[in-house]
């Protein structure tokens, strides 16, 4: 005999709608291999009425949070509206009223998850965002449930589908930045007002949950250094793949000691890195722990059925735990080390990509080398040729340096003569 | 206050050292954030005196199993003595006394796993093996506990860390595979007698545990078609790289309707496929839902730290679910469809590499091509070149055929005069 459990959702868009698919047709399955029959109760819309491709008996839309968050039958809810309220408020109501939540916004747990957590065990209920970071893979349960035995000390990854969709194509089809956006904007990989993905702020949203996850320590948005792709030109690309690298928008975090780095922003990596071969629209976390050693998750960070996938997962999980009164909430550390503060350092150590345009005569090496020597930034390859008449284009791969000596030796060049202009300053990881 | 979770040891080898270290340093964390704090109370020797690396106070060492499943205190039981018996004769015992075991013996498992699920779920006690596939990858608990909600229908995994080192070794360097397998006996990445793994055996068995969880169905190894990387020669690497693939031993599942397919063999898979960026002893695991699409993960498939990970990640979710009293036995379908027999299927559909050594003289090629076209097999490329005198090797890749064609057409070819040898014969995946 299966035990019914009542779900209600908040909006019925294109993850909502994938969750139900799922949930009406394999999902059956997977709920009753665990003694559950799933029951979608209602759901809340703006309008009953639209046009959707999924049938649904009308009888259960409704356009008031209250007929789901105060429906005693109701003991899960799943949130996919997107934003940050009214879907927060809506969220803490749930909570409030014991209600288990699971929810794919990457928005309200990147600046909330605290808040939230606390308001659950206040009323032992559960609280699960496997959708809301990399959408079909299971990196939070991962991070929480396989990784625990240890101390993760990095993590490297592409988060945006967006962005690695246009760097790939620019990269491998030798096309500009405005011409592959404009593309995927008509393909619908890419929004009409696209700001968010190709700035980074999405990537800055999930690193945030990721690394709080990772080091038990709460990582808000505003203390991630957050630069997108749209300085990135073909010749950045080409250039950094002469040297051996793929170019890829990277969301970074490393702990050392009480120290901590977390950093979204174009990157340079080896193209023999594993996230190297993350193509086209597809996510990849590289994550590095004391025991495990390095580990990496690759596939559909976003989409209807992959996110659904998540989401019903998170359903089935909460399922069980609430049958068995057990909540997972082990994100932030009370009490081990309470008193254990992190320094966040902006002054990071890594390698840089520097490309400028110089004046094309003798002795410019050697003054601009100078002025790298004079900040103690050494370097490790360079590239000059074709010779465009009066100005070339050199580059410069640097060893490890401090950003602070990068950026001081960045306005020295602008003050030197021979320096006509400076392209573009990329981060490298290996 | 913090629980007590006295645990009991059968073996200490190089894996149960590691799993020792875990717990005694971060894994005192990661125990605590659940509210655990785990004892290890015995641990089960041949020889308490021998000289060990790591500090342990001898007297918890025993050489009797009774000591530890006959113990009432000790409430999970980790198992890593490797090989069939007496570990799944000590796991029953475990079981039978209503102990949680913790398992991370490949080949117990992929023998015995239902007759041990059995004898868990008649006890209601708990069974975990993460560390029986693919060491630090977290596989076994996504498959059971992250893609639940997902009809899995595919899973192409390298999961032979020694196999890959040498074929990555023979790739990057042009070495022997001879040549090569010494330097990895020097190194300590493959065993004295290499059978085991050059052979396809470990595979295999980790073969049968995936596809088992991933199809809810009973994987015997012996269903699994089984072919080493012995025969590799560097002449296969370097015209499949020519052709635009990478070499793999790749551990193969596939299921479409009623029909399953299981096979471990030498494989070709392009080079821009995840799989071929898994260098080295790395292992990946690249899995097709019908929800989750495409995903992989990639990590590193053995050692002490990395399989240790999965171990005390299963020891700490025992540590849960006992408390809980929450089992996890969804491994083989019951009851939804037992009537659903499945087939395995040994005439399955791929393409072919297949390399020859013909005579130098006119009308070959036609000759070659009239047989292929007698059994249906028809031609993507060809190679030819480099004449040798009387003979020259030449290579065919075949579009998608059917397994037995492929035999039918090479037993023609071995009575056809102009065919010298068939030198190869290697399956390729896209």
């Amino acid at each position: 005999m299966l035990k019914e459990v009542n779900i209600g959702f908040l909006g019925f868009g294109n993850i909502g709608a994938g969750v139900y698919k799922i949930i009406e047709q394999y999902g059956k399955i997977s709920f009753a291999r665990e003694g559950f029959k799933a029951n979608i109760k209602k759901i809340l819309v703006r309008d009953a009425n639209k046009r959707r491709d999924i049938n649904v008996d009308k009888s259960i839309f409704t356009q008031s949070i209250k007929d789901i968050v105060d429906d005693p039958e109701i003991t899960l809810i799943a949130e996919f509206m997107g934003g940050e309220e009214p879907a927060r408020q809506y969220i803490l109501n749930a909570l409030e009223n014991k209600k288990t939540v699971v929810t794919a916004n990457k928005e309200v747990i990147a600046k909330h998850l605290v808040e939230l957590e606390n308001v659950a065990i206040k009323n032992n209920t559960g609280l699960y965002f496997e959708g809301s970071v990399a959408g079909g893979i299971p990196i939070i349960k991962v991070l929480r449930e396989s990784l625990q035995a240890n101390n993760i000390f990095e993590i490297k990854g592409i988060i945006n589908g967006t962005t690695n969709y246009i760097l790939t194509k620019m990269s491998e089809e030798g096309r500009s930045f405005k011409d592959v956006l404009f593309e995927a904007q008509q393909l619908g990989y890419a929004e009409p007002d696209p700001a968010f993905d190709i700035e980074g702020l999405d990537a800055m949203f999930k690193l945030s949950i990721l690394s709080s996850l990772a080091f038990h320590y709460e990582i808000p948005v505003d203390k991630i250094y957050t630069e997108g792709i749209n300085n990135i030109t073909i010749e950045d690309i080409n250039f950094g793949r002469e040297l051996g690298y793929a170019l890829r928008l990277l969301a970074i975090a490393k702990k050392r000691d009480s120290e901590i780095e977390v950093r979204v922003h174009p990157t340079f990596i080896p193209l023999n890195h594993p996230l190297a071969a993350v193509r086209n629209s597809y996510n990849g976390i590289f994550i590095r722990g004391d025991a495990v050693g390095d580990l990496m998750l690759y596939g559909k960070g976003a989409g209807d059925l992959p996110t659904g996938s998540a989401i019903v997962s998170d359903l089935i999980t909460a399922s069980i735990n609430n049958e068995k009164q057990r909540h997972i909430y082990s994100t932030i550390d009370k009490g081990f080390h309470d008193s254990y503060g992190m320094l966040f350092n902006d002054n990071w150590e890594t390698e840089y990509f520097i490309r400028m345009t110089v004046k094309d005569k003798p002795g410019v090496l050697a003054k601009i080398a100078g002025i790298f020597g004079k900040h103690d930034v050494s370097i490790a390859s360079v590239i000059q040729k074709g010779r465009n008449g009066d100005s070339t284009p050199i580059i410069f791969v640097t060893h490890k340096s401090k950003e602070i000596s990068i950026k001081d030796a960045i306005k020295d060049m602008q003050n030197e003569p021979v320096v006509m202009k400076v392209d573009n300053i990329i981060r490298v990881e290996k």
